[in-house]
């Protein structure tokens, strides 16, 4: 028999890595409206924005009126990705309840995606994270290509270990494990994640996989196998990288959702206030959205 | 470690049950070219058409024609699916190598597919499977509405057995197991193929997933993981099943190939052929296929 675990933890990440991939700028009321939504599915974690500068992601240039405005429900952990000491002070200012910073496996991916080395980004984070602990904010790091990258190719999961080393040690207290590029398989995620799990507590990870080649749920699935509890998804399927080519969007919240629920394993989220959440996004992006869940959706009800 | 077999066959029914579930009729010469490009992708067995009254599939009524008109690859074995007797006569004057023949897991949704029961079917099946042996033709039996249907909703494993014991008895050499609508999860994978294997070998079957909401090749894995060595795919995507609400395309024979070529399972595939034949009958259908790799495609080259 396989070993599935009971409950999952889904982190939804679409008003941030959804919405920040999306040609089509959604205003700032109509994302409040729907991360209020999103709030009321039973969804215990929401990455609500980026506080980066405005120049590197117009769409997300409403971080601070965003995290003000939305309603905070018991239960719910509000988050937002920070690149730096000035994006933690302006999320710190909007109240966010945690804090998620990131890097990426490939020294290439790193100097693409944000300018800088790897041991240029672990020092800025260093003082980032120590900030945020300060302010008795939790702390969580995705690390990004860690199942391959777009310039790079294959990457040694020895590097990767050495990023979750020195993050873990910094004090962030989960990290997510993204496929940027959608590349991964059921195999690989077995491989890397085994290596991994000799270092740290399977506890400590969550999955962040894109659905580029179809592999999403297959890699969910493995990863369930291996003990993991938390994932990232992205409601409707927005979403993907704009950094790195060939990405597309996360995997689908409302697919996952189905997995999980179907496999009997408990997320807590309400199916139909789900749906009523995708329809209102899909209204809202104008276009129809990747997940197949929401295909289903559109065709039958 | 997770056992993964070396080699997989990937049974192209992409002309079948792709093209008969497409709105767009292809003219019998672009059919013959695609099956053409087909034959030379690696793929070892092709499903090429069907032998039903064009009153029910009429984007299929040139059967006798696409079938005597494509060219025959040495080393690949080209398929009909046969309904009864008549079907049969014509499959055989049209020179296909291989008969497969259909029915339903579920009463009801056997009732819907060809307006018989199946205690009628097997009664007519025997009798084409009996000639096609008779004429030395294999023959391949496809039950449909294994994971769920869409009338009963769950199916008993123990239903699914006796259609089992009954086909292989009649002479069927392969059965190919259907989750028509697309509700499977690799959990249930897992536990429907583990209660067959306690009956029949697992060399006996074939795997035939379609992606509605987004598992199939979650549910490839799991099969993968059990022993499977035989998938039904449909290039690009195409295909689904009109008699079953909810139903879409087949897993993407692109997409399978990905995923068992990036795992280092052989297929025999060469994956630039296979994408000259997704580009071509792109062109042909006229709309964006479903696979993934078919919109990275038209993404990136």
């Amino acid at each position: 028999m396989v070993y599935l675990p009971k409950k999952v933890t889904v982190k939804e990440v679409g008003p941030r890595d959804g919405l920040q991939n999306e040609k089509k700028q959604i205003n700032t009321d109509d994302k409040v409206k729907w991360i209020n939504m999103l709030s009321h599915t039973g969804l215990s974690f929401i990455e609500v924005t980026s506080f980066v500068h405005p120049k590197w992601i117009p769409s997300l240039a409403d971080c601070f009126e965003v995290a003000k405005k939305i309603d905070r429900v018991e239960g719910v952990t509000y988050s937002a990705l920070v690149p730096n000491q000035k994006g933690l002070e302006k999320a710190l200012a909007a109240e966010i309840d945690e804090i998620a910073i990131f890097m990426s496996a490939s020294e290439t991916h790193n100097q693409h995606n944000v300018n800088r080395s790897r041991e240029d980004s672990f020092a800025i984070l260093k003082g980032v994270i120590n900030d945020s602990l300060t302010e008795n904010k939790k702390v969580r790091g995705y690390i990004s290509t860690v199942f391959g990258c777009p310039y790079e190719g294959a990457i040694e999961v020895a590097e990767v270990l050495r990023i979750c080393e020195k993050l873990f040690s910094m004090g962030v207290y989960e990290i997510s494990l993204g496929d940027t590029i959608g590349v991964a398989t059921p195999k690989q995620v077995n491989e890397v994640l085994s290596l991994i799990f000799r270092e740290f507590p399977e506890g400590q990870f969550a999955m962040h996989f894109h659905n580029t080649r179809g592999t999403a749920l297959a890699n969910v699935n493995a990863s369930l196998e291996l003990g993991i509890t938390s994932f990232d998804s992205s409601l409707g399927g927005l979403g993907g990288c704009p950094y790195a080519p060939g990405a597309s969007g996360n995997v689908a919240t409302d697919d996952l959702y189905y997995l999980l629920n179907t496999m009997g394993i408990q997320t807590g989220i309400e199916e139909k206030k789900l749906k009523a959440a995708v329809r209102y996004i899909q209204e809202k992006i104008g276009r129809r959205l990747d997940s197949h869940s929401s295909r289903l959706l559109e065709e039958f009800l």
